[in-house]
């Protein structure tokens, strides 16, 4: 077996020698405190810290309705689903999502996957498959699982320059007209804050007869007046053929989803893969989500509650001459530019600070861009954005120096 | 739209001209009460009925103890992670439960998935990636998952007649010495319920210096006198380079995952696009699947009464002179050979006579050999398979006669 232990060893390696080997965290967060948790590794017992880097952004993974509909569900029906959707894993919390995700963005049908990665991959290599000769136009900053799904389908890929609606137009126009079209892209960028033009794009589909795919999984929830998303808020969901979504970030949950008309629902539900021959979600899961996406139509205190944070602790950043990032949304990236580095200002808060944030390291971004990612919302507090910023001053001035020595 | 909406429409029309278009059942279990259920679809309010194609072999998914560990995680940390395993997601029970399943299968270490599928997939495709030419030995019977894990791994496939060690031989001797191998395969086939023999095909691993990787998700938790699956029963987990399970059938939850040495822990943690980019399980989740694990490691309770439900099973439906297929394990299939009949023999069953068991058909099984695959457990009492093989006597009688007719 030695030389296949060399080819393992040797993958390691590399990544050592790239200062990006990664080390996770290991926490429990502390439900009703939210950011508050306890650190484990490295230290002697549990040790307070605040999270800045969790995807949990409203905090709904802590709302009291969530936590009671799921204690009901535990209760009721049990722990797991047993089964896929198909044979015996199709319980009606999930019937009853399905509809409640359909109506959050006006579409006629909704479906369930294990996971937002899992909704992308199987969709998108499912629908070219049903599409012959489809070329799926990508952003070049699209989703590790957008990408997946498209290399998988074995459709072409044409990629067009970030949010660069000129360059997609080009490539569109240069394809044969009479081949079917997929433009897929996401709302809000998960690692740079920014937003896509929606309309724009939607133009160029109807201008050139594309089907459009949207991801919106840093969007659903926390943009729009009930939590559709950049498209609900840019009134753009109905142009838009394919929504797709996640239940662990701003739902507080987990799994993923995608809307459309209830034609390709029906065709995703009966050829992907990916979504048939898997455990469905567990119910318990499923009633936290029905709970938390009901409550986000209704309430807009949370979204409100994320973009003041947001707000603040940008202009705290900035007015403090940190490398606060132009995003345009709720993420808040701080450059650092190098994987070493980032790891080291992220080691020293969590340890002298009880501050936790992940340094971003390729291939999440790419080599060079490396970046911590703050992500503020309606629990995090004006004192602990004070405390955080205070600190990063702190360490950045001791790493000039220390780089200067 | 049109043309997309015709390629669509065709999609689901095939469906339906071969009789295999998938209507899904709308149930609810009664926890405390399995295999009963209520069913919603196609009756005026919930009806009560008898689950006989879970995947919850042993009625874990209502175990005291899951329950309470459920519970107690919900209250104690919240609903979701709130991230990747790198950042936030990694809670203290993900670190806990991954030393447990290295435990269960005497490996270094072992590394969680959100689902088998996912497992599978994320695994061969990366592991192909790190073994630079790899070839890969498949049964011919291998799962959707391993499948689509191997073609996304863009290495070369050989397929291997099930089973059948002497074909696997031949094409391992055909292959370039020097080239890495890995032979993929399964321990308990789920629509036939037979079983691979283990040892020999570790014997021709090492004959032939190849890697093995074994898929157990339908024998972890029922085999072996820790619930370790086929491997622990024949003491062959120490042959086998890569154990994949899940926690989503035998342990009653939800999730995937693999053991192995902690080098490829390492590297398919470090690699896999699949595992990087996705939110990791739920905590709840995790915590129930500890209490899981661990009480099947000390109790065979479960086990034995799963083993003697079935061996009553398929002694009754033989008796009846029903068409029971020849399985070794707790899987008791009935082969219809039809899509359309199982379907309508299915449809029966839970209108008439309150019984649920999905027919099986294509893509699962291939066609011709559609099937109604039952699954007794500890929790079905002798007197429900009496009912059931009165039911289904009844019922092949009058088929036969419509048949005749």
């Amino acid at each position: 077996m030695t030389r296949y232990d060399r080819l393992f060893g040797q993958a390691i390696e590399r990544l050592h020698a790239e200062g990006r080997y990664r080390v996770f965290i290991d926490i429990l967060r502390n439900k009703g405190m939210f950011p508050n948790a306890r650190c484990f590794a490295g230290h002697n017992g549990p040790k307070p810290i605040t999270v800045w880097c969790s995807n949990d952004y409203l905090a709904m993974g802590q709302h009291p309705k969530v936590i009671a509909a799921m204690e009901e569900a535990l209760h009721d029906v049990g722990a797991g689903s047993g089964g896929t959707r198909n044979i015996g894993g199709n319980t009606h919390y999930h019937v009853d999502l399905e509809a409640e995700l359909a109506d959050l963005h006006g579409k006629e049908g909704a479906l369930l996957f294990t996971s937002g990665y899992v909704s992308n991959d199987a969709t998108l290599s499912t629908l070219a498959k049903i599409l012959p000769g489809c070329v799926i136009f990508s952003d070049e900053l699209n989703h590790a699982s957008m990408i997946a799904g498209i290399r998988n389908s074995g459709a072409e890929k044409q990629v067009w320059r970030h949010n660069d609606v000129a360059h997609l137009e080009e490539l569109l126009a240069a394809a044969d007209p009479e081949v079917p079209k997929l433009i897929a892209f996401e709302s809000v960028y998960s690692m740079d804050g920014d937003v896509a033009p929606i309309h724009a794009i939607c133009d160029l589909a109807d201008k050139y007869n594309a089907l459009t795919y949207i991801d919106e999984v840093h969007a659903v929830g926390m943009y729009g007046p009930r939590g559709g998303g950049i498209s609900d808020r840019d009134e753009a969901a109905h142009r838009i053929t394919i929504i797709e979504g996640t239940l662990g970030k701003a739902f507080g949950v987990m799994g993923g989803y995608i809307a459309a008309d209830s034609r390709i629902i029906d065709v995703i539900r009966s050829y992907a893969p990916g979504f048939i021959f898997t455990t469905s979600l567990s119910p318990v899961l499923v009633a936290g989500v029905l709970a938390s996406v009901r409550h986000l139509k209704e309430s807009s205190v949370e979204r409100e509650g994320q973009q003041a944070a947001a707000a603040i602790l940008k202009a705290m950043f900035r007015d403090a001459g940190l490398p606060v990032m132009p995003s345009t949304t709720h993420i808040v990236p701080l450059m650092v530019g190098d994987p070493v580095k980032a790891k080291r200002i992220s080691d020293i808060l969590l340890a002298e600070y009880g501050v936790y944030v992940q340094p971003i390291n390729f291939p999440t971004v790419p080599r060079g861009t490396e970046r911590l990612r703050f992500t503020p919302g309606p629990a995090h507090s004006e004192a602990m954005m004070r405390e955080l910023t205070a600190a990063l001053v702190e360490i950045w001035e001791r790493t000039a120096k220390r780089l200067a020595a």
